[in-house]
């Protein structure tokens, strides 16, 4: 064996990078047809979805300065902080101050960190199931446990706080919650995110929002931030440009401690956290240095024509699900860009579950969807509505071409429901 | 005690940013004088250390042209590393490939990310002394054993190969050199490094070769990357624009594996360094986008004004240095941005140490040096010449100043030297 050659397994997690580029690898190019991809959070390939000319001219403004080519400090530039703080604290009962906020690379890099400075021996995660795999990787490569929580689909994917209770022990650190909801679209009402808190608080573990999503909200609830509770227990807020401005690739990311009281932050936590962020690399300075203005030029205009949109596509994928029989959706997307669908597989004659399906579906029309198993749900799919209405349309309408040819119940056959795959093969 | 929030200690690791910061608070503003930094190896701040107008055109041109908002491939942008591959290869004897490069937040991110990949339990990775402390502070994060081996002053600041050997046990996974060096500002000669790719194969070991100051050589010794031995014994190379395209606020860096007869390149490593980069947010897309460009059109005039530069800078440095009797250089710098400095302390009535001398000389001139413990060598202290020629003049005069008002023999007093410190109190 050689020293430095020995081979360490990787983690055995899927990541949704790691199955979308199978996906559209295994994707027909001979069938001639487009491909449609609404497989990640990542709108920015539809013109519909384009960030506002200030937020990029605030950012060639900062480049062509030359004022910003140098280090920042790498807690990040003291107005980003100062922007972010004053930004966040807009919609929170107490003053989030500079101090409290770190830039990171994105909001990947903020999860990083958050599960980099809760890491210890036998230290577990509370996370969600269905999540987001991220979570689970940051874990295994810095040796967290995870255990997961599920989200309840008939009420509304709200957090099933009873095995939140029987999950807990003496070595839970933290919990973490993802609304608006990624992969499901939901968005908690304030007094769901209330007895979260209570139960954070009756356990004294820390929540970890990850509010990358936040403010995209179209539903009945309103946005309301965990940070909100942050008198009762301390919160660490993960947020980003990424998705409210429409520029996930700028990677401009943080994490916000809030914690009024002092419960978690101190000054061994504070130092701890400020050493940790010497080794990361975080985003550009001159990305940085464009965020104040950004914060304060940024039209409303702008947000309610992307909320407009989402609400809009979010619609059009709802009701052509309904058209599709082997999907059901249990609740309507309120916010985010995804949705979670339930995949009967027992009325498709060929597919044997979720990851089967997405890669004949790649392949045959040339659409991508995520396998629910790479979020924590097998025999379900996520679907990215945030898409051009045409093109979320016509995968739609491939995906119900795709379910015609597939179901037991073939076009011009007996509508006669058949349970015996066998009889078809 | 609260679960979650339970203190964990910081690494004690002193991080160079951490003392600079202190330095830059003890500075007495009533004095009234400029600060010159000589402390970081951050140039950017002088507008002689300006980087190219096309450097920065091809990113202005990428973000305005609104393709590279979306998120890029977690390893990066294909033709970012195609183009880096094609870069690094011209002075190496084998070409490597686009997949055997990765794109990192900066140098510093792809220190953390070899750290993390060759981490395991009982590992421990050699570095030298006096070496670059985030090493240190990644090991300690992330749970590998560092080993110090010694830098020789009088021979041009080399590797004590014999130390390598005594300190190399079956836990030794890699060693790390970085060549042109920080903070010593030598260039190893192509025999030196080849002594040490052959101690590195003796031991089955990895050598990661930090080249952050890549091609910034200006003395006798050309740079020649470590991956010129990468078919002896595999090399994981680091670098950046930071420091040739004067631009480290960018955060583009890159972690190539020279690897060609594929020792440690194999599925599985391939495999464990791509789930690593998921976690890690990488630097903007639309940063990414414009290195082919960058690469390919900035002009060689540009380079070699840095160089001269350089050379220029650090010529004024040494000479100035020799004027200063507690200071003795050992070694004119032949590359990067920094020199190390002895310091004689028994020279001075009242400076206890670097640490101390640092302070003093901040608080009094307004004038930061790293103190050498920070990088390994207790009274030593490393000065940055990359600065504006008149305020590295300026500087070095300013410490010379300060040397005579603290040297036990003060201007106009007997030249005889006292050892004895505390008759002068």
């Amino acid at each position: 064996m050689e020293n430095g050659m020995m081979n360490i397994e990787a983690p055995t997690n899927v990541t949704i990078k790691g199955i979308l580029g199978t996906l559209m690898a295994n994707i027909d190019e001979e069938k001639n047809k487009r491909v449609i991809s609404l497989g990640m959070g990542d709108p920015t390939a539809y013109s519909c979805f384009t960030t506002n000319t200030v937020v990029q001219d605030s950012v060639v403004q900062t480049l062509e300065s030359q004022k910003f080519n140098g280090y920042s400090p790498t807690v990040g530039l003291l107005q980003t902080r100062r922007a972010i703080s004053e930004y966040l604290s807009i919609n929170l009962p107490y003053k989030l101050l500079e101090d409290d906020v770190y830039i990171t690379a994105g909001c990947t890099q903020a999860i990083e960190v958050a599960i980099s400075i809760l890491a210890r021996p036998k230290a577990n995660i509370l996370v969600p199931k269905p999540g987001f795999p991220i979570y689970e990787l940051c874990a295994a490569f810095r040796n967290v446990e995870i255990r997961h929580f599920d989200l309840l689909p008939d009420k509304g994917w709200e957090v099933d706080l009873e095995v939140v209770d029987a999950l807990t022990d003496q070595n839970t650190v933290a919990i973490v919650i993802i609304n608006p909801g990624n992969p499901c679209g939901n968005v908690y009402s304030y007094q769901h995110l209330k007895k979260i808190a209570e139960t954070a608080k009756k356990h004294k573990i820390l929540v970890v929002a990850d509010e990358v999503y936040g403010h995209l909200a179209f539903g009945e609830n309103p946005f309301v931030p965990m940070g909100v509770f942050g008198s009762m227990v301390p919160v660490l807020t993960l947020g980003s440009l990424s998705k409210r401005w429409l520029v996930p690739g700028w990677r401009l990311g943080w994490l916000a401690i809030s914690d009024p009281n002092g419960i978690f932050k101190n000054m061994k936590t504070v130092d701890r956290i400020k050493k940790y962020f010497d080794i990361c690399g975080g985003p550009a300075t001159f990305i940085q240095a464009a965020v104040p203005r950004i914060l304060e030029d940024t039209k409303e205009t702008f947000f309610t024509k992307t909320l407009c949109l989402l609400k809009q596509t979010s619609d059009i994928c709802f009701k052509k699900i309904k058209e599709i029989p082997c999907f059901t959706c249990p609740q309507k997307p309120q916010g985010a860009m995804a949705v979670m669908v339930k995949l009967n597989v027992s009325l498709l004659k060929d597919i044997s579950d979720d990851i089967d399906f997405c890669f004949k579906l790649a392949k045959e029309e040339s659409v991508i969807l995520l396998p629910g198993l790479t979020v924590g749900l097998k025999n379900w799919v996520r679907i990215t509505f945030a898409a051009e209405p045409s093109s979320l349309e016509e995968a739609l309408d491939r995906i119900k071409s795709f379910y015609q040819r597939h179901s037991h119940q073939q076009k011009g056959q007996p509508s006669q429901y058949n349970s015996n795959n066998t009889i078809f093969l």
